[in-house]
């Protein structure tokens, strides 16, 4: 498996566009299309919220069939808390991109990001997604990338190639990330495609496999979203032999190269967190079971005092041990040992290094591994996320003003 | 009843004490003592953290006795994550407070507070509790208000008096708030007296009910703290016929000053939440169950999204309602109403104000009541908290350095 360049319409057969259609008052990119030139198998997870968004909805039920054609986005505005009048215009959305791109509008997926509780402004949104459905291209990945981003500070894209069959294998990934991001599918819009050829039902299996293991390992306020979608679209354009369950030939290259590219673009979400200037991977082992890992997984990479700490580079490893108290796992302080960039902390429970300096400066690094060692048996779960700065607070306490 | 001056010392019996120990690098005062000159009825809750503090595992043992004499406590070390030398430090603590005052050591409480996985500096600890048991006095409350607290930016207290069968009595309340602030009685240092003579089973018992009502409705960070300690002393000295159960006369009187009194701090600590500028009381009412209100409160509280946003005053509700829609609750959307300063904002889940001019006026207060109706049923819960500001970030990122 070799990393390569490009973005959504590197796989064969697929085509992409992002335009700008003045729903985002700064006047950027705020409509994409992907779209593929054959019927794509496709797997689908979306939020867990229960005020999930109408175009959650809507996609929600047309990623149950095995096939689509399309994913139509906008950022700029949420369409979630919009009642009917929102589930009227998301659809108005779908039909639109269908009769533009001359196919059904149950092959078509839907997403909105940005403020809630707001109305789209429907004749921008439609002018724009015509717009967009002209400009479809091999090379639009990159503004189709633009498109679906708010907040975030870079473009987040993985890409890999790899070989099933004498076959070369396409698969590229993007994804918008920073503020309100936890587990739950509550995390992120993430796109993915790739020309293998995977069934349908294989391929919707190990896209909840694959969210589990990536986008649901990401913390970044422990907020879950209305609106947050994986989709990854395989259109088998590459022609090799259908992989149709585990067992056949491919079926490993390809779960390894879904597993890297939403590892990717799971990392560069935690590591672009609103405000974000660290980014922490937090390993639990030693767990009495796999859930009591991610429980303290999960309380530590939400704290925020233990997020403030590493801000500020002080050296406070207290926080991290009280998480773990608090977590609601089984914790026995005295088979607790905890390191950090690699360095012993805690030992048996207890603080082991003679004075703070070195923690210090394992703390001024950008990038640190935390990893919190319970003593009690062989669960271990990573998750990843970032410190708590100023600029988050600024960035959320001014995102509608 | 009626609101009174003073501190702890203020009820008949009591006296304490306030001094300067050079725990704290400040200089402030930072060991307290408070005791009663006759024996006195002990109700208590502890934090739930499994990485509990020495001090809270000892006065968890003393507190199941019926009678207790003192509470001897320090700031600027919390005494937790230091294994078998921190039991010894603070089983030191108490032998010491036993000798000075006269009284056997199963009669004391220990607290700690500060710092998490540093040993305590025990010639200072010693020293200063030989001299604030030299000086307790009726007139000591204040200074002992003083030494318990860390980050605290004002002085917590909550008095009252009341008659009970022609006898006049007293109850007076201090605590230590700011960061570290969640429930499951996890949340601070809270230490209330009485000369209210109460049985002491039924005492333990009101105890943990009014903690349920007031300490354990408040959040600041979500972090749950390694050392949270609440002790309610009552010795009797009022002399009132003794309240023995739920129907003794009398008992109605004291819950309810009880409860005052512990709502009274736990809503200052609220206000006292690290940086905070605003204090949010969020009040989910229309719950299935008491228990869904609860998880919508608290997920409400403690979103980061939801606290930046009322700190910069940015007229987002949908992080409300989206913090309700991922709280794990029975929620349905169409039913949910929000009212924020009286203000109906949503409506059946759809926002309901024609712009956020109205809002943004609104969110500029420093007491802000928000009421969500999840339109569902009965359950009703409140609980009290503060917005996340620049200064949060501030002080948690420099707490050690």
């Amino acid at each position: 498996m070799k990393a390569i360049e490009g973005f959504i319409a590197e796989p064969q057969g697929f085509l992409a566009s992002g335009i700008c259609a003045g729903i985002k008052a700064s006047g950027k990119e705020d409509i994409a299309i992907i779209s593929s030139t054959v019927p794509a198998a496709v797997g689908a997870v979306f939020t867990q919220n229960k005020m999930a968004a109408a175009p959650v909805l809507i996609s929600r039920k047309h990623a149950q069939n095995d096939y689509v054609r399309a994913i139509v986005i906008n950022s700029g505005c949420a369409n979630a808390c919009t009642g009917p009048q929102g589930m009227m215009d998301a659809q108005k959305m779908v039909t639109t991109a269908a009769e533009e791109l001359g196919i059904d509008a149950k092959e078509i997926l839907v997403s909105s990001t940005g403020v809630i509780g707001k109305f789209l402004p429907m004749d921008k949104v439609l002018a724009g997604i015509k717009k967009a459905a002209t400009e479809i291209s091999s090379t639009g990945g990159e503004q189709a990338t633009m498109a679906i981003q708010t907040t975030d500070t870079f473009v987040k894209r993985s890409a890999y190639e790899f070989v099933i069959g004498g076959k070369l294998i396409k698969i590229a990934g993007i994804a918008k990330g920073a503020g309100m991001i936890m587990p739950n599918m509550a995390t992120m819009l993430t796109y993915i495609t790739t020309d293998v050829a995977v069934s349908p039902t294989l391929l919707k299996k190990m896209t909840k496999e694959v969210a589990d293991k990536s986008f649901n390992m990401v913390v970044v306020d422990g907020d879950t979203s209305t609106n947050d979608t994986m989709v990854v679209l395989a259109n088998g354009e590459a022609r090799n032999e259908l992989i149709e369950n585990e067992t056949s030939d491919g079926y490993n290259e390809f779960y390894t190269a879904l597993l890297t590219v939403s590892q990717d673009l799971a990392k560069l979400i935690a590591r672009d967190g609103e405000g974000a200037t660290k980014f922490l991977e937090v390993t639990v082992r030693g767990g009495a079971t796999w859930e009591d890992a991610k429980l303290v997984a999960f309380a530590i990479a939400k704290s925020p005092l233990v997020k403030t700490a590493f801000f500020g580079e002080d050296p406070n490893w207290g926080r991290i041990v009280c998480a773990a108290g608090y977590s609601g796992a089984i914790v026995d302080p005295d088979k607790v040992n905890l390191f950090i960039g690699g360095e012993q902390i805690v030992h048996n429970g207890m603080g082991s290094m003679p004075d703070n300096t070195a923690l210090k400066t394992i703390m001024a690094a950008k990038d640190i591994a935390i990893v919190l060692d319970l003593g009690l048996g062989t669960g271990e779960v990573t998750v990843w996320t970032c410190d708590f700065s100023y600029e988050y607070v600024k960035i959320n306490g001014e995102y509608m003003t």
